[in-house]
């Protein structure tokens, strides 16, 4: 990733007045922020196109449950937007760059305001022919898939600064040879990536498992299944497991940044990339106006 | 908590001029250091008794365990316990300070190189009377006891960054009416608290809950037993279940900074209050050369 623009935001200031841009390369948080010493705080990250942010209503909604789900102050909505279309313009240039946003809980030495920031980047670039296929593996995610209902504070469902488990799995699936993770919970239903939702395709009909098994509403999923029914296909949100997502037809991990990308192998499975259905979905995705 | 000191550590650079100290109120790491964006990297915090650190090769060994689990780079120990103890020199004119260190996968869009830093602070300070009593309520970890062994990319038992669910925790026990929190395994164990390691006491029998439950090692559950022993008490490392606690003489969460408090309420039940074993443990602490 290569950082372009880093802002501040000052939730306590005027609006207008409220971001400061400061060096992308400059140290910017304090070592007793939270963010950095217990990953206490909530992130998105959108892409932009050429100079538009995708998505942005979903990734607030986003952001905003994560909030809640953490106890932090409510993002002023207006603000955040306004500060995302501020970052986006700096990559106006570049047909695909990102923005990510955070909130952390703030400085454990200072006055007790959260801390908020804005990054816009320019991600990996994206091959010319659209997502590169993923090998993927099936990982325990530890949980069972009620967590979210019955043990609140184990935040499954928020977008949390507290990523370590979900970079240790991407470990694991690169020493078992493979490019990402599809987590699975103890009672054996599938869940998601460590930063991306899980599509399935069987005939005409695209499925993704719902929100309420603790894992984050994916708003390139959601975007993806409108291209989907736009061009007549069928969606379903409902409970998938691992048999059936070897017996598919087709398999997609899709994020802000990758898009939908189609799923090559599942752990010793070998998954036909359905290049049609890819393009379909990519193309939405590109043809989104914000 | 108070910052007194903070030294960058370079681990590149040679032994003897690695440590770079910088204001503790200046910002210190990029918006796209891994600490921050990730919580991905480790540390450890060091309680230090006028200018002394205590139990520092304990915190060394589980530091180095911690890293092995998420593949960073293995701690130069030599390096690490000469820049703990200048750290600590700077708080030798404080009865009780602290040292906590940390190691991040460092910067996302840097060289690929560990950030390290060591922070000097003076923790809230402790009553006359040795730990205040906690209030504490059992929660739900949402993981089976054997995850570390199944499930080594969940990271049980490694002390990372991304503590977002043990913040969680200590706000649904203040919610409770309770100060902290004793989290249980889905298959009915006791494992640790957010923050601390648990010891529960049944006549001269001392017990805490063994490490391979996917639990942090207690630098200072060791050191209390150490001290137990060497007055004559039996000490034990065996599970336990939330009935075993209810029906202990005394309970205590032992930590760093805190000691071994002892615990007054387990969820709904009053637990008895043992002055002189706590006294016992806390001299025994005190008691330390470092």
């Amino acid at each position: 990733m290569i950082p372009v623009a880093l802002f501040l935001l000052d939730p306590s200031a005027t609006a207008g007045a409220d971001l400061t841009e400061v060096s992308a390369r400059t140290p910017l948080l304090a070592a007793t922020d939270l963010a950095a010493t217990r990953g206490d705080g909530i992130f998105e990250t959108i892409v932009v196109v050429h100079g538009r942010p995708q998505a942005v209503e979903a990734h607030l909604d986003r952001f905003a449950r994560s909030a809640r789900l953490l106890d932090l102050p409510e993002p002023d909505r207006d603000r955040w937007r306004a500060a995302v279309d501020t970052v986006a313009q700096r990559l106006a240039a570049h047909p695909r760059g990102a923005v990510r946003y955070v909130m952390s809980r703030g400085d454990e030495a200072g006055d007790g305001a959260p801390t908020c920031w804005l990054l816009g980047f320019l991600p990996p670039a994206r091959p010319e022919g659209g997502p590169t296929p993923v090998r993927v593996v099936t990982l325990d995610r530890g949980y069972r898939s009620d967590v979210a209902a019955t043990s609140p504070w184990l935040l499954q469902g928020a977008k949390t600064l507290s990523y370590a488990v979900n970079m240790a799995a991407l470990r694991e699936a690169r020493r078992r040879g493979a490019d990402d993770v599809v987590f699975v919970s103890t009672d054996g239903l599938i869940l998601e990536g460590p930063s991306s939702t899980v599509i399935s395709r069987r005939g005409d009909e695209f499925v993704t498992p719902p929100a309420e098994l603790g894992i984050l509403p994916g708003t390139t999923q959601h975007d993806c299944f409108s291209a989907l029914r736009a061009a007549g296909r069928t969606t379903h949100i409902r409970e998938l497991t691992p048999d059936d997502l070897i017996s598919a037809d087709a398999l997609w991990l899709c994020s802000s940044t990758r898009g939908a990308a189609p799923i090559s192998r599942l752990d010793d499975k070998e998954i036909t990339v359905d290049t049609e259905s890819t393009t379909l979905m990519n193309a939405g995705l590109d043809a989104r106006r914000r």
